[in-house]
């Protein structure tokens, strides 16, 4: 059989014990009763350890080898290259380390659960230790030059650096510590309106109806209830959604926004790579940059209220009738603040710097996990203005580092930043998109974005990917001009 | 390693796999969306080689080998015995005709889908007639004394054959044939008040609570809505029912009860057993006799409307207030009629009856393909006195024959006769069930039912287990006795 082929069944292989993973977790998320947790923990582990022999075994490797030496088009040297990229990573860390670190993962994260509600960081200390030491012990098999950091992001950023994420933040911090300034000395802007008792269910239909507005496929996915928004996906044409809703009525919109963008990303996926490494995102920081185009340029722009308006009213009746400029703004307002994922648009990159900077030095052994907490409302205070009060709103807020998780939050800059990059070439390619929202169309700016970026699924590394669609690489001005005069707008400044 | 430690970490690993592919099963049913079909199907083909894969392996063999030379207790030697006898219908087959039938049932449900539409039995002949000689030739690799039929029932029912089957139905037929008569002569009983526009949400919760009412545990299980009522589990802490909802208000309920009677037998196996072969139901036909019992025998008796008359009443007030008595008879009139699967309890048996005489005989080589549905209308015109107007109402309404499934049939029977076997021994013991059904205490029924089925899990082989319960090999007179003396007081019959 041709090489190629070979490879695909392996990968095939591979990908029916994912999506069964995927499904056991989804299903966990949305619809397991209480009751199930035990037994389907011990599930998962059995198959996560069958996906991995099936993916480093000799017959992925003999494959792969022969695809590797026979592939002839653009298309089968990208299938190689990312499996190969897959294998390389799945066998750099001896078996042993990986199981080390996935039983600490799963004591890390009871014991930073408990901890965080305790709010007790000496609970949580000893073994936020040893995740970082066996996070650089993890660096060192996966080799470096640099930096252990640099290692560790590349897991989950192909071609990152601590020193490309210094860049990045070099470039935007100032920038941003500045217009968060402004803004809070500015007037603020009422958003009181947004919070009443809204109905779950109209909230998951509104936003259902919204989401497929953009050119989401509703019969390619679906959108459940669960504690906190995620996309995944069993296939291009099964892409599930989550959201939950509150009591502000745009917030599950902007969930939805976001996790539509991810899923937009995956569903537009050519067919024919489907259930291979070729299809879906090619990384989190180009999903991340999708995620946020839908949410925030496009759900947080004023041409897209002009005709959202309508709906959201209709929706909810019981809305004020501020008017579209009034719902606009509400939801563009800048306000620091400790955590992280209820950040707006423009302090959010802020939360992120505080982390890598800080992760970056416990890994290069600069910060002691003792002074955490210290250095961490440190940072708030010189970057917001603010310092948790506590360690469960501070250093311990997150789940990342509870599993061990270290060179992952970048990614969300990236996306932040890297939207803004991609949505500027849109721009001159499409001309007056505020034109095309004001009246919901968003089928050329979703055809514009599946032809230059979803399209080509995982075939390009991130940073070729990035020059080919922007003809640059990953920097900072479209970011920095997008929503500087974006929130100099929304709070009158000059 | 001890050998059955072995051969349980072998069994988990089989079991992951299995509640994979369970999940995808249920998923498929009740949430995912119709574009995911395609690889769902791709994926499930993969899951279910690898899980044979796994069950048939050098390891899985060598475990059971060991484990049954070291087995000292009397549940280990249960557990090889069990694993044996999956071992060996799984392998007595040739991979080669396992494959071959896997494709010919596709084929087979999709052609079976399109000619009952069409009412063409000609466009479904062909395969048929295939798949009835690929049921033989499976007999043979299987090997059987008697009948080839035996063969393939026992994949269903362990121990059962085609004079075993014979001999039940010899012993109820001509009994129902005459009850049957009796009921159709007396006057017919009012049921059309159950008719209306009932919320499909209100049925759900409806049930939903009378299920838990029965001891059915929220917290280890769930209803959802689906096309047809199933029940399925991933641990006896997660067990799954589905419900469909129409215009008649109790309809709902009986599927309810019914898939509540699979469910508390899989969520009352041992804890300890969980993820064995020796945990849940141990055949299809007692596993049918609690979903009987508390369907019928329960759900369809005088006693359980006089407590579930008033939760009724409170959740569909529009129902007119017509009294205990009359919503009990209205769901127990009898009326022969062509749908099996919307058959009553009295005359589901002679449904049946048809099938599997007509089966036997099919694989028996003494009924061609060609002449089923002039057999099927005369055993129908014998049995029911009614004739079906097409073959789509007639011989092509069941889904089982389309993939290959012969033998099964019998199983619904057993159940029904079963369930009585077993009630009037749970009578003998408990004395006055009327008057706990009568308070809605449903506790101590369940506890004797645990007590002598459940908690045997697989434990017993099916025609052991019934000898240990009711002191007797499977018979009709309880079931005889009970629908009669029944059928008789609803119709007011001497």
């Amino acid at each position: 059989m041709y090489g190629v082929e070979r490879l695909k069944d392996r990968m095939y292989e591979v990908n029916a014990m994912g999506v069964a993973l995927a499904l056991m977790d989804w299903d966990q998320q949305t619809n397991m009763p209480s009751g199930g947790a035990e037994a389907r923990a011990e599930q998962v582990g059995i198959l996560s350890t069958k996906l991995h022999e099936s993916l480093v075994s000799d017959q992925t490797r003999a494959a792969l080898g022969q695809a590797e030496a026979e592939a002839e088009s653009e298309d089968d040297r990208a299938l190689a290259r990312v499996v190969r990229r897959e294998l390389d990573l799945a066998t750099k860390l001896p078996s042993e380390l990986v199981g080390r670190k996935a039983l600490l993962a799963t004591q890390g994260h009871e014991l930073w659960m408990k901890a965080r509600k305790a709010n007790d960081y000496a609970m949580f200390r000893p073994i936020l230790g040893e995740l970082v030491e066996i996070c650089k012990e993890e660096a060192g098999h996966l080799g470096f030059t640099d930096h252990p950091y640099d290692a560790l992001t590349d897991q989950y950023e192909e071609g990152a650096t601590a020193a490309g994420w210094q860049a990045m933040f070099d470039g935007i911090r100032q920038p941003l510590v500045e217009l968060i300034e402004e803004t809070q000395l500015a007037s603020p802007i009422e958003d009181g309106f947004l919070v009443g008792q809204w109905p779950a269910e109209k909230q998951a239909s509104f936003t259902w109806a919204v989401i497929q507005k953009l050119g989401f496929r509703g019969e390619s996915g679906r959108q459940d209830a669960a504690p906190h928004p995620f996309c995944t996906n069993f296939s291009v044409n099964d892409v599930r959604l989550t959201n939950r809703y509150n009591e502000v009525v745009t917030s599950s919109l902007y969930s939805g926004l976001h996790e539509a963008g991810h899923g937009l990303y995956e569903q537009n996926s050519p067919a024919t790579w489907d259930r291979t490494p070729l299809a879906g995102g090619v990384s989190l920081g180009i999903h991340e940059s999708q995620s946020r185009t839908w949410e925030n340029i496009i759900g947080r722009s004023r041409a897209f209220w002009q005709w959202c308006y309508a709906p959201l009213r209709e929706a909810f009746p019981a809305l004020p009738d501020v008017g579209p400029e009034a719902v606009y703004k509400a939801n563009c307002t800048v306000k620091p603040s400790l955590i992280r994922v209820e950040a707006d648009e423009v302090t959010y990159n802020m939360h992120i710097m505080v982390r890598f900077e800080l992760e970056c030095d416990m890994v290069a052994g600069k910060l002691d996990v003792k002074d955490l907490p210290e250095a961490w409302n440190e940072k708030y205070r010189q970057y917001l203005g603010i310092v948790p009060e506590t360690d469960a709103v501070g250093c311990m807020q997150d789940v990342h580092w509870s599993s061990g998780s270290i060179g992952y939050f970048p990614t969300y800059s990236m996306g932040n930043v890297l939207s803004y990059q991609i949505w500027a070439c849109l721009q001159r390619d499409l001309g007056d998109t505020d034109a095309m929202l004001t009246r919901g169309d968003f089928a050329p700016i979703l055809a514009w974005l599946v032809e230059k970026v979803y399209r080509h699924g995982s075939k390009y590394k991130p940073t070729e990917l990035i020059q080919r669609v922007t003809g640059k690489p990953l920097g900072p001005e479209d970011y920095l001009a997008g929503i500087t005069s974006k929130y100099r707008a929304v709070y009158g400044l000059a």
